[in-house]
């Protein structure tokens, strides 16, 4: 089944300890559509500028991206540099030039509205929302969101939250969002403000899904798939939208919702987050198999499986 | 298997946003014997002073530990205080006195030498060695150490290392121990100087056993386990050597060391670390049931399994 994205389709100028890409692609819905598309259809919904060339388009529709959602604008894309150290879990930003994306308006495409998948990349939760409540068929809604709009648009999100089924985040923003230390009670606080599932990003330790209630029909102990010990990890960019990719795709490949779906989502998530770290930009999320990444799913299986 | 363990029986005064403990029982040996004794034959080695009353003293023989090299020396028992914050992962020392530990010179009493598991709690390097060589008769050596060692007696500490078949240290020693931010090549580079096997272990997010050769004859292939989320972590004091404990008695009370024992074992010694927690001091630890333990490691189990 379909999954609509609305994200940022930009570049990116990055710099690890295992080199440097000037302005490849990237972006949250980037990212997010390359990873999902392993699994299901997947229809875009972003802003480019005139400097977007065919080159750079070409790398989704040869995943069978939909670009019909993917508007032009006079000006420049988006474009972000920015700098990993030996820890590869921060990044210091260089240069962020929101260009086109700075006046952004999601349009949904008319052959869209059939959809029963949305994800809500991290962008303004205004837009998030508007976005929402153009899909009124939507069978799921994930989102995300980060640091910026939970302290500079803390009621716009609250207000969109409410309109999310499932949210995405990491274990910072969980608990700055809750305002709670510890995790347990932040993750029951964030769904108190209306996800019914949340899904927090560990990082290197994988992640854990939450339930907030039986609206899903599948209990309420959460789950938590572990993340591969890797030894290089050449580009964390876009590490946690291939992450919510695998996880949404898979989710919109199957026929019915319950927990064992739910669980190998969340497996799925760190196999597609595992693949994107591995080269600079999502050079790696281009040519994957799905028996590669079946492959990859058993070594995750593997990782923590009691007989 | 009866195993030996050598480290501090000591004295904690503890702060915690759940309450204030005064002079309670700690040390590494107390919380690993506890937590082991659930599962086989547990000898101390260790040294208390004059303050160290027969109602500290029960609190281990109940749980049937044996306590023939329990030293008793002129002066005051090891004492720590120290202060957990909202973020129960960073303790604030308040005091160590280490009042009759300072001296301590480890005696192994002849009844204990034909244990067959030794674990070397975190104590000075030069006194593991001296332990370690005593016990020439053990199949399997497990061993901790910290910052201080790892900083301030590097020497001593790598030949230690020579004589561990098995580590157990968190994230940041791994890292600091190898000089490496990359914790699967920290792994390596800290098997590299001496132990067969690396358990890192990671707070919430539960541990990892690495493999450094097949030694053990189980394969290469990493470990993790899970730990639970806890919604209130009253004090998390003797968490990582309950782990030990929980790890090193499971392994202790098997015939066999195998692949699925040690992940088994991994699996109790979380269990047995989210016990520790729950109160303040070893509290939680003196009065569970092996059903408790099981049941427990049943909910460790279904918080990662896919079926």
């Amino acid at each position: 089944m379909a999954i609509v994205v609305v994200g940022s389709v930009a570049f990116d100028t990055i710099q690890s300890p295992f080199g440097k890409a000037e302005k490849i692609l990237g972006g949250s819905a980037t990212y997010f559509s390359l990873a999902a598309s392993y699994f299901t259809d997947v229809r875009i919904v972003a802003v480019v500028g005139e400097d977007f060339g065919p080159e750079y388009e070409s790398v989704l529709r040869q995943r069978g991206v939909n670009l019909d959602g993917l508007q032009r604008a006079a000006g420049l894309t988006f474009h972000w540099g920015g700098e990993y150290g030996e820890n590869v879990n921060e990044a210091k930003t260089h240069f962020t030039h929101l260009n086109v994306f700075e006046k952004f308006q999601p349009q949904i495409p008319q052959q869209y509205l059939d959809s029963q998948f949305l994800f809500l990349a991290n962008i303004d939760p205004i837009l998030q929302a508007q976005v929402r409540r153009q899909m009124r068929n939507v069978r799921m809604v994930g989102g995300d969101t980060m640091n910026f709009w939970i302290n500079g648009k803390r009621p716009e999100l609250l207000a969109t939250l409410k309109l999310v089924d499932l949210l995405l985040i990491n274990d910072t923003e969980a608990k700055m969002l809750a305002g709670e230390a510890n995790l347990l009670r932040a993750a029951n606080k964030v769904m108190a403000m209306g996800p019914k599932a949340l899904v927090i990003k560990h990082g290197e330790y994988g992640a854990t899904i939450f339930f907030g209630d039986r609206k899903f029909g599948i209990g309420h102990h959460p789950f938590r798939a572990p993340a591969l010990p890797l030894d290089e990890v050449r580009d964390p960019t876009g590490a946690g939208d291939s992450f919510a990719g695998g996880f949404m795709g898979y989710i919109a490949s199957q026929e019915e919702l319950n927990r064992e779906v739910l669980k190998r989502a969340m497996f799925y998530g760190g196999v597609m987050g595992s693949f994107a770290v591995e080269r600079f930009g999502p050079e790696r999320l281009q040519n994957l198999t799905r028996e590669e990444i079946d492959a990859r799913f058993e070594v995750f299986r593997e990782l923590t499986h009691l007989d």
